[in-house]
């Protein structure tokens, strides 16, 4: 693109993270170039940082610098939150009075994907279960085709166990308006609706 | 935010690119721990390289990786074509037919942000000049203020040595609509209107 073999290079891993275009990868490598070394040198170094310090939490999957992560060495596994990623955790955290434990799927059944349920997090999910005394599961996968599906088949598999599983609540959100709510999720808040007293 | 240092270090230095936000840099982040090593190490390495690498040429100011950049080497200064910035090169070198050299401005005068004639190229662009026998200089700086103001400054300032100086023609982009563009192109689109034979 420049003639300038570094330069491309750099422009070619920027535009492998997410959702960048060549344009975009431009602007961020001509920062790079333009910036002192120093910012160059911190910014290789907090990638191979980040990628060696960085690893999952033995217990729930979630992304910890420790063997087990702050929040299983902190809560106990009464009520595990079951999620697809580990950015979902850090979403669910902002709900500040959970204070039960997670459980990352790193990833949802999708068949077209040849995701299947061998290749997420289910065994080991299994196997928390029975080693704690888990009184609940609730799962928080995405509300959509694959999320509804790997809920559905957690659900299935965990009923021998006699644990509560449950679903998070699908509706429209608070603060949004009716008008620009799509036709499914208007009907399920609808099916669910409840009682006002 | 995570409350894993080294994580919150690299979403740190994603935030300081041009445009990104926590949530980008969040999943900018998450690519690095989720790829293997190798790709944090290719990414760090292109970082490093790009910024040892790339420098700016001795004559234009734009990229190269040699002393001299490929255009200064291989054309003749006759014509100088003056950007603001090396990206405008890359932008300028899209019309395949132009065989002129460039000048990179690195900025424009801009007395809001304290950036006078001396902060930029403006000196260099005069001795190129004066050593070259230049028969025309191309102002191609941005259409707005500081781009205006600028290529007014370089041209008044080129009077006395007899150069020719031009400034791009601003009118309506070809492909857009009318009804979307601003009363000003519109003016200048109008004042700049030629006879059709």
């Amino acid at each position: 693109m420049n003639n300038i073999e570094a330069l491309d290079k750099l422009v070619g891993v920027f535009r492998s993270l997410p959702g960048v275009g060549i344009k975009t990868a431009q602007r961020y490598a001509y920062k790079i170039i333009n910036s002192d070394n120093q910012y160059a040198e911190d910014f290789a170094e907090s990638i191979l940082n980040a990628k060696k310090q960085v690893k999952y939490c033995k217990e729930c999957g979630n992304f910890t610098d420790k063997e087990i992560c702050d929040i299983c060495l902190k809560r106990k596994p009464k009520i595990i939150c079951v999620v697809k990623e580990p950015k979902d955790v850090f979403a669910m955290e902002k709900v500040k009075d959970f204070d039960g434990v997670y459980h990352v799927l790193h990833g949802t059944i999708n068949p077209l994907e040849n995701i299947g349920p061998n290749d997420i997090k289910i065994k080991e999910l299994l196997a928390r279960i029975q080693k704690n005394k888990t009184e609940e599961v609730i799962m928080a996968t995405n509300p959509d085709v694959e999320g509804e599906a790997t809920a559905m088949y957690i659900a299935k598999l965990l009923k021998p166990f006699g644990v509560k599983v449950t679903r998070i609540a699908q509706g429209v959100s608070i603060g949004s308006e009716l008008e620009y709510a799509d036709e499914i999720t208007l009907s399920k808040a609808l099916e669910a609706r409840t009682e006002i007293d």
